[in-house]
């Protein structure tokens, strides 16, 4: 058995489908879930994510031997805070957020010398859903999970941690976090970004009902990540403001070289720019499998 | 029968598709096919989406009941041009373009007083691949097609384009050009020249190998419309340049409060402008069959 009792704080998608994951592997035990959302605990009982439900942190994490913080980012600081009374020397604690030095930041001031506690993490996958009731077990199967190990892990701890996103289908990678941040920006903040700027924007104007009723299925797949959680998206914007202000001032820029050859008629840029983009494009679907829900 | 002979002008995605829906349907006899590209032509001869295939424009049009101009927008005027003394008085011409009032203003320019065999189209469907080879029946099936008639049309011409649609599955729209025109630069010019930018900006990252491989199924899904046909996508941003520039300037202002928010730390903004957005797709989600490729 990987994991004797698996903490789990907060009980949402992510967590939810790790939990169901890692159960249905046969690789963990029992699943202390906590969650601030009473209703959400109970939905994850029901649902068989989690095996007891606690509304004290103190109870959840007591006798477990991992650990997982699956909340919004803005909720980990004050977590780590409460956390670092609790541990005892064989607990690991990791996370699932989409930002990584602001939780390591926050983990230094709270864990101090327990730092090595924390493999900080982040699996790239995910719907548009929120809440227990959109987990599901394959969620990770085929997709990528980031570990930005610490200096003060030592390899029994990030062995640990690899081998739970394994267990639930993902393939591991380490990365640097200051790296990992700043290429989420590009791949995945800043894309979230447009979508919710577009919708917010076709949705204010005075054509809205048919705009929305001539959209077609680009127009929707397009903007379907603009359903996601906005607290959760608040708490990323926060979390990695530099890189997605540097990541949105690159896009600015590259939309205003389409905006000024649309304006100057320049055929020759328009042409360069959409061949270079679907080049770049036609290359990622070549290598991935196909997109799931 | 619908249609004895119908001449497709343009044998790709939209075109062959239609032309296999009708087939299937039973609605026509021979379809007669044209198109500048040779190799697509034969292909469209092999996959049976047309029934001769022409490199006569004359040829492919004579005793037709039905011409469909199902190429790129820029083609269009020249096309049109050679069609004029082609047309016989039972003939009626149809269109496919994603901007209608360019299509409109060439035709008035070359066929004249014949501008009433001219039923401008567009049908809401597509994938972002191209030619004869991705051409499937199902294409329109509960989509939409919108017709934009011309006060010279007369009702049976437009009921004639209507049924066309319809037995291709689609449900009709008739709709005012320039608000076609307007509407489309916001749900679909607008977001193609988005995804290309996107994609471009990242491809030109130094980081932009692993920026590709840690892309998660959000990210595939926003630029999936980045692999469109650059040819195609620079004639819409000619045909309706004044529209997609006024939907980049309305978009690039919303971007920028969000960049504003963000950088000032501003929650309350940030959280009202993605719950709009939010609240906004939902809605859209909740009335739309699944997306198909």
């Amino acid at each position: 058995m990987l994991i004797n009792r698996l903490c789990l704080i907060g009980v949402g998608l992510i967590g939810g489908s790790l939990a169901l994951a890692l159960k249905r592997a046969g690789a963990c035990a029992h699943v202390a879930g906590f969650d601030q959302d009473e209703r959400a605990l109970s939905e994850a009982m029901e649902l068989g994510i989690i095996d007891s439900a606690h509304t004290s942190l103190a109870q959840a994490v007591s006798g477990s031997d991992i650990v997982l913080l699956a909340t919004p980012l803005g909720a980990m600081p004050a977590l780590l805070q409460q956390l670092a009374p609790l541990l005892t020397p064989a607990m690991l604690i990791t996370d699932v957020g989409s930002a990584k030095q602001c939780v390591i930041d926050a983990a230094r001031k709270s864990l101090v010398g327990r730092i090595g506690a924390l493999v900080p993490g982040h699996p790239i996958a995910g719907t548009e859903k929120s809440g227990p009731r959109h987990a599901f077990p394959e969620l990770f199967a085929g997709r990528m999970a980031i570990l930005t190990p610490l200096p003060e892990n030592d390899a029994a701890a990030v062995a640990r941690i690899r081998a739970l996103w394994e267990t639930a289908g993902a393939t591991v990678e380490l990365v640097d976090p200051a790296h990992h941040d700043r290429v989420l920006a590009a791949t995945s903040h800043l894309p979230h970004m447009l979508a919710y700027a577009l919708v917010d924007c076709l949705a204010r104007m005075d054509e809205r009902e048919e705009i929305f009723r001539f959209a077609a299925g680009g127009f929707a797949d397009f903007t379907r990540i603009a359903s996601s959680s906005p607290e959760m998206w608040h708490d990323v914007c926060a979390a990695n403001r530099d890189y997605l202000l540097a990541a949105m001032d690159r896009f600015e820029e590259h939309l205003r070289r389409i905006r000024v050859a649309v304006e100057q008629r320049d055929s020759g840029e328009l042409l360069t720019i959409f061949r270079r983009a679907k080049a770049a494009r036609d290359r990622l679907a070549s290598r991935r499998r196909p997109v799931s829900e």
